[in-house]
């Protein structure tokens, strides 16, 4: 098999060089690979799967609460990228720009969409005219572009694939409600599906997105204990609506421009996903996203009866709903073990004759490579609830290391002391509320506002870095 | 409700105004809108959950087949457009180029993808080094560009979405299996699922993809008697491999180049259902895509019970698998047929006190209007028997107005006749397989080659253009 080619021993351990780490499992667990297109990407089969995994049961959840998929163009003119000041602002540095179509230079130039605000708000302006055409709960799968200048798979790229949910309401008060229903799906998402924990908050002014009233995000803990915004959910007012001139005739009979949100998660929850459940080993995949959630190795396969055995179990498990892999080929199975474990197979089911015999296999769970002798009769029981198993596990693992690297801290020194004598981490530590103190702490620390947590602490009563009185407390961190 | 404001005598007959009937049908059922970036379209909720149902069955009958999805850069740099001579010969003129990137020129313009297969054979180029590498079997579902002068809602505009299958293989013979395998999942795809029959056939070599060996199509008729290309499937031999400089060692331990096949369906598809199947009423959707495939009406809802059993029906209909909506709404029962008429849901349940006394509803079929009455009893059996009625229904119906509207003709004077006479249609007549005689032919009466279909008839001996001898039957028609 090509793969023999592809040995664990190629990963680099992520104590010695986390970055390269990081890399080695985007590449040799075959997620991603790079192109003559600078800064962009190919996310292969197996990245892929995991992507398709997390759209659909995010989908479901949006779906759920009500929302519709539409597709806008992935163009934007510039005249209607202009219209919003603060958005135009944030975005233009880093966009893409067409100025050919065909052989003719077009008269306006058309940015490839970074975010799509501004279609959605040219499209509502045609099809909103009345209380009763509100709310509209938009999304879209699509893929967006921002010209970054340094890149990483998943993480930063100049090409990546998103949702962005895009809604208008009839009141502020529904809209901001649909900020957080959004923010805490995606935290649920985090927590349940992937198995992170997340700190929910809201971003500080500087942080905001580009035209926005409030952002909220949530926010997780990589092993390297570096921060990661995980996905954001903005209320942006009536801001948008009046500079696209959207208006609707409320219950009172008067014309009035409605309010809107947004909200996004990108394939970097797949970089997520690799920084805080892998390992020297590689990858661990939460079940919920795994393209294969168990995969039987048979033992012992020129022994008769074993590829046969291990056929019908797959079977059994595929009819009990598990996303489930027999690999018989010829590799052997100390390769076949190593290998899904780089692959992060959250399940693996060994079986060979003395097994059969005994009518029992050997299951091994990928975080904890924990051994449980298994009936085969009991299979189609017991393997789901290993599944649930290595998602608590997991959860418990991140948990775990996330109090550890949280640091609560008084003083500038405090943080400096942490940071430096234990390593990269969150940091508790009360503020102001002036721009000053943030830039100030993140020019001497490193750690930058990630956010204020719906859940406060009051570390002092004193501000981390001016020391006048503070009520905020705010969760500082170093950031990809 | 805002939907007062439309009315089904806003849709202007088809008998009157076929392109317009059709612009109509796409508004007032709101599958699309239009866009302050010309030629680019919005995908309406009700349009896009169509393309989701679209997607979902392709994408099973692909993954059946063993084919895995992944996701290639939108951006092609114009070096690697310019590999393949033929390929950029046909794509070059109809691209939009992306110049500037930030606030820099670019050193080399990318253009945003017309089609990838620029873009799959680079990757492959650097993971394709030996047979057991292969098969590659990939498919991505995107968005593509491509800079057309005038444009039309789903037929041709100048973003449209697709599934791009590129498929990479040891051996011609493998690669040619591939390319008919594909066609076929398509036309199976389009008779079964869309109830829209098809001809399979060859394209001639005027009319083949740029680049390609051999393309396949599946063309169907339009209720106004054009050609409508539903699906294309290309052959590319090794011209590409070689142009690309991919190589494997076989299995002899030579190094040699691979042979590729690509194939497309796009969202055009949502066009062919519109141009099939609907009428002066509006859409009709076959049930395998319709987003609501039974719409439950309410009548007389003041009186005691009937909303309630109206939503205990819904609830039943749901677990059972039916897509079906309650419209509670306070709009009169007449306006909701007329609503679910024009959006095309393929069944309609009408309940009212005397039926539920009578422990019955009225079941109301789309393309044939048919009334049944039906015992609430038998619900769960009879609504999903129903819906594969109303494609069968709609099948036979479609190939009814394609039996009528296909002709045989053995000169170019029996060609015209037979357009001015009867009305556009398709033609069947023999070629000598010269491109002289294909360019007159379209010349003389408007009507192209649509392809060389695999089930050939013997018209007459002689090409239908020159009288010179010939073997060939095309298949000939006006296109869309």
């Amino acid at each position: 098999m090509a793969k023999q080619k592809k040995m664990v021993e190629d990963i680099t351990s992520m104590d010695v060089d986390f970055a390269k780490w990081y890399t080695d499992i985007c590449k040799k667990a075959e997620l991603v690979s790079y192109t003559s297109v600078k800064g962009c990407m190919v996310i292969r089969p197996y990245g892929y799967a995991i992507w398709e995994h997390i759209q659909s049961i995010l989908d479901g959840y949006f779906k759920e609460t009500g929302h519709e998929n539409v597709n806008m163009p992935m163009f934007i003119p510039e005249s209607l990228l202009d219209k919003e000041k603060d958005h135009v602002e944030g975005f233009a540095p880093e966009c893409a720009w067409v100025t050919v179509g065909g052989s003719e230079q077009l008269e306006e130039r058309l940015c490839v969409r970074p975010t799509s605000e501004t279609l959605f708000c040219d499209h509502w302006k045609d099809i909103v005219q009345s209380y009763r055409d509100l709310p509209k709960l938009y999304n879209q799968w699509v893929s967006v572009v921002r010209w970054e200048k340094t890149t990483r798979p998943f993480l930063r790229s100049r090409e990546f694939l998103w949702q962005e949910g895009h809604t208008l309401h009839a009141t502020a008060e529904e809209a901001i409600e649909e900020t957080e229903r959004m923010l805490n799906i995606y935290a649920d998402f985090y927590e349940k599906d992937l198995a992170i924990p997340v700190v929910r908050g809201k971003k500080t002014e500087s942080d905001k997105f580009a035209g926005a009233e409030a952002t909220y995000a949530i926010e997780a803990l990589m092993h390297d204990g570096k921060a990661l915004q995980a996905g954001t959910s903005h209320y942006f007012g009536d801001g948008f609506a009046k500079a696209f001139e959207i208006q609707f005739q409320n219950k009172d009979n008067q014309l009035q421009a409605p309010f809107e949100t947004s909200w996004g998660m990108t394939t970097r929850t797949i970089g997520a996903i690799i920084m805080t459940h892998g390992d020297d080993n590689g990858l661990c995949l939460p079940p919920a996203v795994a393209p294969i959630q168990a995969v039987i190795v048979p033992v012992a396969t020129h022994k008769e009866g074993v590829l046969e055995k291990a056929a019908e179990l797959r079977d059994r498990l595929k009819a009990a709903g598990v996303r489930v892999k027999l690999d018989d080929s010829d590799n052997s199975p100390g390769w076949k073990f190593a290998e899904y474990e780089m692959k992060g197979v959250p399940v693996r089911i060994e079986v060979g004759p003395r097994d059969i015999e005994q009518n029992q296999c050997v299951v091994v769970t990928r975080p904890d490579r924990e051994k449980t002798f298994v009936s085969l009769d009991d299979l189609e029981t017991v393997i789901p609830q290993k599944l649930q198993d290595v998602r608590d596990i997991m959860y418990q693992n991140a948990l775990e290391n996330r109090e550890k690297k949280t640091y609560r801290c008084k003083t500038i020194d405090e943080m400096k002391k942490a940071l430096d004598e234990q390593g990269d981490g969150f940091i508790h530590a009360m503020w102001c509320e002036s721009e000053e103190c943030e830039d100030k702490v993140k020019e001497e620390t490193g750690a930058g506002s990630r956010c204020i947590p719906f859940q406060q602490e009051n570390i002092s009563d004193v501000c981390v870095c001016c020391g006048k009185p503070a009520r905020t407390m705010v969760l500082w961190g170093k950031a990809y």
